[in-house]
């Protein structure tokens, strides 16, 4: 990889952070127009990440953040780590948009005339100034978010640093969540729950979660976070899995804002928020995508799926959908619990379960695990199962044990069932198959709520 | 340095921490008692910050945080960047103690009876609970305030990394403190200065400073974090002078909750959220300097002298006494200016200044910069009067030409004058006139204030 940027590079990201920051200069016209506001930010966000990613590469080589992409024919050392450089950048960014969202109510206050509409209270204050029903509660809200994005990012490049082991890793999004879950209490968060109707009789129309709401909270973050780090380990596959889910949470909140639906409606404020949340975090992941693809030129680190991972719950929990968040993760749910057996070492697991490169084809294989000593009765049998029924494949010795099976991941899976595969192929292939999923996910979110809601909120 | 705790160590941290948790479980019986939870909080900083730095130290230094202390006998080899772990728990532990200052604010709010004075306005909302003027702005700004010093923690650890240049490490604070400047702009912060009573006549008595406050603030936290960076490579004189200042800030804030203080006086609150700020950072810092001291066992690295210059600007510039704050820096102020001529290369700089040590009798000496090419005329005219006034120590040859000098640190001033000394000594000497600078300090600004304002706040 160049350190420099080719000059049609320049030239294309030169013009457009120029043509962001006209955007930006317009939106003072208006109300702030904070939606433009976020678009353009996102342009920004995406030109200073893929220069910084050129140009810090060497640097980050040097400190000592690099690695060999052993899935390559010359396993060239590349640069580690990248994700760092994405997140600081999308944290400035989100740091300084900040008045946008507030410009309205800014100049409501300041001004006093011509939009006295949305002046509910006036005060005479010290300074001169009139006071109106500022929007405080959205502003430590989103602040919060900050402060739990900076705190996973934190954490993570500690990860990386020092390779935290498996047990605190699980943590680190847990630690990262406090501000968001301490804010939400101090802010008086509502903690009920709307109950699916034929639980109704039973907990009535709203459920007070209580403190058990935090737990949840908090599980959603980790959840979220570990989820996509498991599903690692092909070029592109962390931030194009990333990708694809906000694209999609993205098309969720679409369809609050979209012309059709009636406004103002209640949910809209929480889905503009998603948006702001998450256009940046596009900007950022496909500049990041585009270094990061087969053949990759950098890798991200954990850093990156921390990061990624509590975007996403910091979005659902505090745009309300939290739900539907989990539903847009349900292949990384999958694949958790296929890979449940090895992560609890119920199946022998080794160190990295990476698929395979073959050097002589260039293609990608399954991995596989051997077993050394032959597995319990009851856990061969399952194992004969999920061959039959092609959810693994297995080999067995002349004696019908079970000798070796691939490993337990849905990278695997989806060579099982598709592979060989070229690298760039076998990412497609996945991404693929999450987009198909959680546009599933949504219909069913939207078109059926109803069997188990009394109201579609949409 | 043992990286197991010792059995007293282990018990007198245990009992204080079990101690602290006492008070914190008590708090909640009253109003929230945030200054004692703070007190408490400050306790369990003190503790896990102790254990941690023993416990990561091996670990920093397999991950290439390590550095010769040059100034012992057997340069032995420390881990470096130790101040990242006292600003992570310090983040920590401020992240925790935010329901505290609110606790009185959320009780009332949800209870509805027995503190109904202070519900000003009451309002049924959705979920059935009350709503009293809560303090948002209060929120936003402390969440603002973690916000800046998490940046300045994440921006330091990244200096520490990559060895940053010296041009761009200067605007590290500068971009930190965004986070304050912006939601100082949202939340329509004060930007008039009281005018001095002889310039009155010309601004009148208040002046509205507009977006050069912004400029100011920006300007404070850069000088706070640089100003302590430069003036360091003793052992524990990073840690030693921040602890010096903090005390003193805490001195000054004490003033204003005095008994005798007629009460509720206007400036208690932000000086109440000055120690919120501060307290938890003095039981890191001396966790800290219990390590760093002379002979060190680890070194703190930039991300401490970032860390802790941002906590005295964030505290300054939201309590409102950045002049007093400057006041307390006037050593580090001093430092800057006599270094001026070296940092500017007006006089040649060599890479390091600081003293140095002289293996045979164990003790610091001041450090040489020898001048190759003879000076021009006025400059070596100006140094040889600054050596007949003590404030440096030249060398002349026999034409009268200047060949060397001290160089231009006030740690070397203070060895030309008491030198040469052994290190704590030094350290210790350098401590002892920051408190002396400092008292003065308070004392001019509390006595003297009414000779050019009309009003001493106090």
């Amino acid at each position: 990889m160049a350190a420099k940027l080719g000059r049609t590079e320049v030239l294309s990201l030169l013009s457009l952070s120029c043509a962001c920051v006209g955007v930006l200069a317009n939106t003072f016209q208006g109300d702030g127009e904070p939606l433009i506001a976020s678009v353009a930010f996102s342009g920004l966000a995406f030109s200073f990440t893929y220069a910084l990613i050129r140009w810090l590469g060497p640097a980050f080589k040097r400190a000592g953040f690099k690695g060999k992409d052993l899935s390559k024919l010359r396993q060239p050392e590349i640069p580690e780590t990248m994700g760092a450089v994405c997140a600081i950048v999308y944290l400035f960014i989100i740091i300084v948009f900040v008045p946008w969202p507030f410009y309205k109510d800014i100049v409501a206050a300041t001004s006093g005339g011509g939009n006295r509409d949305v002046v509910f209270e006036l005060q005479q204050v010290e300074t001169g100034r009139l006071l109106h029903k500022f929007p405080h509660s959205k502003l430590a809200s989103y602040l919060s978010a900050i402060l739990s994005l900076q705190s996973v990012v934190l954490l993570g490049i500690g990860d990386d640093l020092f390779d935290i082991r498996w047990r605190h890793k699980v943590l680190i999004p847990a630690f990262a969540s406090i501000p968001i879950l301490i804010v939400y209490f101090v802010d008086f968060g509502v903690t009920k729950m709307v109950v699916p109707t034929f639980l109704r009789p039973y907990l009535g129309e709203l459920f007070d979660l209580g403190w058990l709401y935090y737990v949840y909270m908090a599980m959603v973050s980790i959840f979220c976070t570990n989820s996509i780090n498991i599903l690692a380990g092909v070029n592109g596959i962390e931030v194009g899995q990333s990708l694809v889910i906000a694209f999609l949470i993205v098309f969720n909140d679409a369809l609050y804002l979209s012309p059709f639906t009636p406004y103002p409606h209640p949910a809209t404020d929480s889905h503009l928020f998603s948006l702001y949340l998450l256009l940046p975090f596009i900007g950022v992941s496909v500049a990041l995508l585009m270094h990061n693809w087969f053949p990759a030129k950098v890798f991200v680190g954990d850093t990156y799926c921390y990061f990624a991972g509590m975007v996403f719950a910091v979005d659902g929990i505090l745009g309300h959908f939290s739900k539907t968040l989990i539903l847009l993760l349900l292949p990384q749910g999958f694949n958790f619990l296929y890979s449940a057996p090895q992560l609890f070492h119920i199946i022998p697991c080794p160190r990295h379960r990476l698929p395979h490169f073959n050097p002589r084809t260039g293609l990608m294989e399954c991995s596989i695990v051997e077993f050394k000593k032959p597995l319990a009765r009851p856990i061969a049998e399952v194992l004969k199962l999920l061959h039959r029924l092609r959810l693994l494949r297995i080999e067995t010795n002349e004696k019908g044990e079970v000798v070796s099976s691939t490993n337990f991941t849905i990278i695997n899976l989806w060579l099982v069932w598709f592979g060989p595969l070229r690298e760039d192929r076998l990412a497609m292939g996945l991404l693929a198959f999450q987009t198909g999923c959680g546009l599933a996910g949504l219909f069913v979110r939207h078109r059926m709520a109803l069997w188990v809601f009394t109201q579609d909120n949409l």
